[in-house]
């Protein structure tokens, strides 16, 4: 038997970061019930054959970040019952799944957003009842602002990716996958700061290891696939300008640094350009009938683009589209400059 | 034993008509299994507290209406299996339907399609391998000429709404709703030739008659309205210029006459302005990410304007969003005098 378990660990076997992690996975997966979605998964031939979705912007506040949010919060409470509530840095998605969290487990919420961020994300997490603090918050400053308000009020920080607590919650979307997608070869993420792809390639691959996990970002903000070339942690020399929104922080965190790159859990990580994002958003509104945002359609962009090779015969590839928040003036813009198209006989998409 | 069947009959049992025709809806529904999808029922407390829909945007083609063009086609195979192929008249969602239906079972298909028809929809049927006949066809003769063509070419007629093979197929969804929707109480249906309420009305009724089934159609072509009002079979005296295509009809069909209102199996049909399926359609975009078409958005039209009342408490109230097939042209021009109001400070949906 302690041959057999010798021969096992010599030929590879899963290595104990990983059989922990998923461990917390599955017990993010629980304690999460009730609070989020299943989301389903959803056939998309109509985008290439054997493709299929996980069609996140159908959770409450119409994205995935309610998986890490709600099981940091409910492990909060779990081991400080007395707990008085919790802060955040976001101006965008996780910001407001923090506050519904919050809202939903009845603690206290703040909110640390730049001044000058979208009025209507900000009345968003307000209308979620929880307390926005711009006041003389810049984008380099906001992390350390809210350090500060942290240790002075007590508040216990839910980050929005570098956090295990997290990552765990975002895991889950891969448990969804390995149980709903029959014959799974291919996982398609975005990558922003880490947390969802760190998450599910933990997940999918504690039980599939042969699955590949595709990392994608804009072209304008790929310090992860620079670091995942690299081997070293690569950062952004300034905020990128992607229409990515969701994906435009300037590095990935350490914990995502040590999943994606040092333990390679993540097989590739590929890039698209802004026009490809935009295609794909286009393509997702037209063919599958969902809204989805600039950042949840890059892994559709980058198959679009011919950027990931199609799955194996007989096995299937899940993209996740992360979230469905997009601005309206930009849907009408693309939508606009689409029917513009067809109607002067361009091609449906 | 006798006495009490006899007490059960007077006390309002199920009449022949339902539990046959329900019968006929079963077998649509293993016939059509693996050739459309299951769409999944999602919450959309979003909407209102306890609503759920059915997203038929998601099915292949973008509507509901594969559901009986499969029925029909299968049904027509295995009755006789020599059939050359099939014929229909549609200028919008059927004929796709039946297209494909048709390219997946190896039959010939031609849609006859007014001159003049969306070129973008006629161009979608073709692309699906069927003929398209124009020539001379308007919107008055044009279900002559289908008859005219089909008794030529021995090709056999899948209507979109008045015959029996479509109704079971589209009654597959009340079946879904029956067996997904815990604590169903109202189910809300678009109304345009009456196929699709008529299926999910006799499907609901017969397993649960106290269920309510609501239909829903535009104040600019509310005939079934008025001839569940009058009790006769009412006719619009011209085609209505409503924005909801797919519900254009002039009147219902006989079939749906006899459902919904001489058997009195929908219990209310209610109508909707042009600017309330509007701010619908955006209320679906941008609360529950999902594209929906004007037709499709009638049932969410009906419950924002207060045209509905609430569920019971504990009970469920089931939107069927027929499709998804809109005009990006009309989504822009919503979407854009959406962002214009929210960047002067109008509310968010």
């Amino acid at each position: 038997m302690v041959i057999e378990t010798d021969a096992a660990a010599a030929a590879g076997a899963t290595p104990a970061f990983v059989t922990e992690h998923a461990a917390e996975i599955v017990a993010a997966a629980s304690r999460i019930a009730g609070h989020v979605r299943r989301t389903p998964v959803l056939p998309a031939e109509e985008i290439a054959p054997g493709v299929a979705v996980k069609p996140e912007m159908l959770q409450p506040t119409g994205s995935f970040k309610v998986r890490g949010a709600f099981n940091a919060a409910l492990s909060l409470l779990a081991s400080s019952p007395d707990a008085r509530g919790v802060i955040t840095v976001s101006s965008g998605n996780h910001g407001q799944a923090v506050a519904l969290a919050a809202r939903s487990l009845g603690l206290a919420c703040t909110v640390v957003m730049p001044e000058g961020s979208n009025p209507l994300k900000v009345a968003a997490v307000r209308a979620l009842g929880a307390t926005v603090v711009s006041e003389g918050v810049t984008g380099a400053n906001r992390e350390e602002r809210a350090r500060e308000l942290q240790e002075r009020t007590g508040l216990a920080m839910i980050h929005p990716f570098d956090a295990w607590d997290t990552i765990h919650g975002q895991g889950t979307i891969g448990l969804e996958l390995l149980d709903d997608v029959a014959d799974l070869g291919v996982v398609v993420c975005p990558v922003g700061g880490g947390g969802l792809i760190s998450g599910c390639a933990i997940a999918v691959k504690a039980a599939r290891p042969d699955v590949r996990v595709i990392g994608v970002e804009p072209e304008l903000a790929a310090d992860a696939a620079a670091s995942a070339q690299s081997g070293r942690h690569e950062r952004l020399e300034a905020a990128p300008a992607t229409i990515a929104d969701g994906l435009r922080s300037m590095s990935i965190g350490d914990r995502g640094f040590e999943v994606i790159v040092q333990r390679r859990l993540v097989d590739e990580v590929v890039t698209v350009t802004e026009a490809e994002i935009e295609q794909a958003m286009l393509a997702v509104w037209t063919r599958l009938h969902l809204v989805v945002e600039p950042s949840g359609a890059v892994g559709v962009a980058a198959l679009l683009a011919g950027r990931i090779p199609p799955p194996a015969a007989g096995s299937r590839l899940a993209v996740v589209l992360s979230g469905g928040n997009v601005d309206p003036a930009l849907s009408a813009r693309l939508l606009a400059a689409h029917a513009a198209r067809l109607a002067t006989g361009g091609s449906a998409l």
